[in-house]
């Protein structure tokens, strides 16, 4: 079917590849030409604005956004809002919270738009394998653009299914990152543990390996630390800084909002927050409270913080 | 190759059924003579006791343990010192502490025994998909079996390996098992905030099932999830009580004998002990201290604390 596609990062770009190799008709446009240039070379129709791609688009139309989430995916909401008809279909592919989705359904709504979120995992492997989408919204939207649903998952039956109203997909999006953070933030610990047992002389992507096969992580977490250890499980030239896109803290928050205990899925996400905080000024304190109650030493500051 | 086998519990036995399908020659002892009549069934050898396991293996032989850990397996390789000669090899395939079994191997060593471990993952699941072997011991001890480890293994190539010295094998099984308990605390966290998020009435087995198809949390344990949540996803006749069998408290001890951070192994071991804690103190003083400050309402027990 015909499909507009905005944004064409390494997600948006690689799902307009996937859905053109499927034989979709594909209208892109992105803010940069380098990157529009290079659809038009796998088949995509290039536009040099969001306005003229709603105009080059049959009615009803799809207009798939695939930019980041906040301002960049609300100011591409406002204008495609303005420029499309009552009858045509927004989906929001990237990570929004999933209280501005429904927000901006409510919005669109009021215009006779539909509105579709697809929270959707896969990463850069996804071209290859397909992604997983979970999607909300009406269901009648949801059926029409089902064959583009089927080309983008890993196969038609599997890896997509609408899952609840507006809002849904990109609530069931959130909760899979928080699960992941907590799942790497294992597999990590783990390996610093058997890393610091030195007597052991453990060769950690030998343990990685057997551990893909038959054992109860075997995981596609697991297969990716592997390939990474396998390349040089030092690590050395990798700083312990790990950063994060928004939706972990999203998903703690939620957990504190419904009363629900989430040790695991907000520890992961301290793990972060402290692998970036180099000046810790908790542990400043820690180490000068203890200075005053028992004498302890402190160790000096190389230099005094900012 | 032969083999014998002492412990035909749920995992030794599937081992033992294994291990018969692929060739080997197998005699069977256990404690319980039902147990060993169903492996003589399949096609074992069974012996009334571990002197006469020793005795009917020709020599050098190789006697697998799969008893529960601590006393019954001390017991168990006791009488097998007394009973075997040098040349001899004998495999831990249970849980034990890394520490025990480097004791045991010493002990047996001065007898001229060969000790191996073989940490074990699979489940019941390995009687059919393979079980991952990570093993420790002396390599030419290890070499000797390899017709064992490549039956047992999901292939001959895959799933199995020396990882190190005696004791290498449990430790890497027991960082295995911490690293399962944070895997498997992460998915549980995640969906209990989208069973509490009743609002979008998400269908959690519909969710887990796309999750299994491209998304970045695909794994074993998803897959495990997913079966559950397809039987009854309200999960009402299962009490929220986690038992754990030792290791996972284990792995967080050992990092903190080593200095490593490992927030999410030692909160998922928390998460355990707090579901079995049915009369937590530490939160009847918490509200009570709660009550004192600040004149917080306290919810009476309905029975008074043993």
């Amino acid at each position: 079917m015909q499909l507009g596609m905005i944004g064409l990062g390494r997600m948006g770009a690689n799902m307009t590849t996937r859905l053109l190799l499927d034989g979709h008709e594909l209208v892109v446009h992105d803010r940069e030409e380098q990157a529009v240039r290079e659809a038009e070379g796998r088949g995509a129709r290039g536009v040099p604005s969001l306005e003229d791609l709603a105009a080059q688009l049959d009615s009803p139309r799809a207009v798939w956004v695939m930019v980041p989430a906040g301002e960049a995916t609300q100011d591409t909401v406002d204008r495609l809002a303005a420029s499309l008809e009552a009858g045509d279909t927004v989906i929001d592919g990237g990570n929004s919270h999933y209280r501005d989705t429904m927000r901006r359904a409510e919005a669109l709504g009021e215009k006779g738009l539909d509105y579709v979120d697809v929270g959707t995992s896969g990463g850069v492997w996804g071209l290859e394998a397909g992604y997983s989408l979970m999607i909300g919204g009406p269901e009648s939207a949801v059926n029409r653009l089902r064959p583009i649903f089927e080309s983008l998952a890993p196969s038609s039956e599997d890896g997509w299914g609408r899952v609840g109203p507006c809002g849904a997909g990109h609530f069931a999006k959130m909760i899979h990152n928080g699960i992941e953070y907590g799942m790497m933030q294992a597999l990590a610990e783990g390996f610093a543990i058997m890393k610091n047992k030195t007597e052991l002389g453990l060769d950690l992507h030998q343990v990685a390996e057997i551990w893909r096969h038959g054992s109860v992580v075997r995981s596609w977490l697991l297969d990716l630390t592997t390939a990474v250890l396998g390349e040089d499980q030092g690590l050395s030239h990798i700083a312990p800084y790990v950063p994060d896109s928004g939706e972990g803290r999203w998903a703690v928050a939620e957990a504190v909002d419904l009363d629900v205990s989430a040790p695991v899925l907000t520890h992961s996400l301290m793990a972060r927050l402290r692998s970036r905080d180099e000046e810790s000024y908790a542990d400043r304190l820690l180490a000068a409270m203890r200075n005053q109650f028992g004498g302890h030493a402190m160790k000096a500051a190389e230099e005094p913080a900012p």
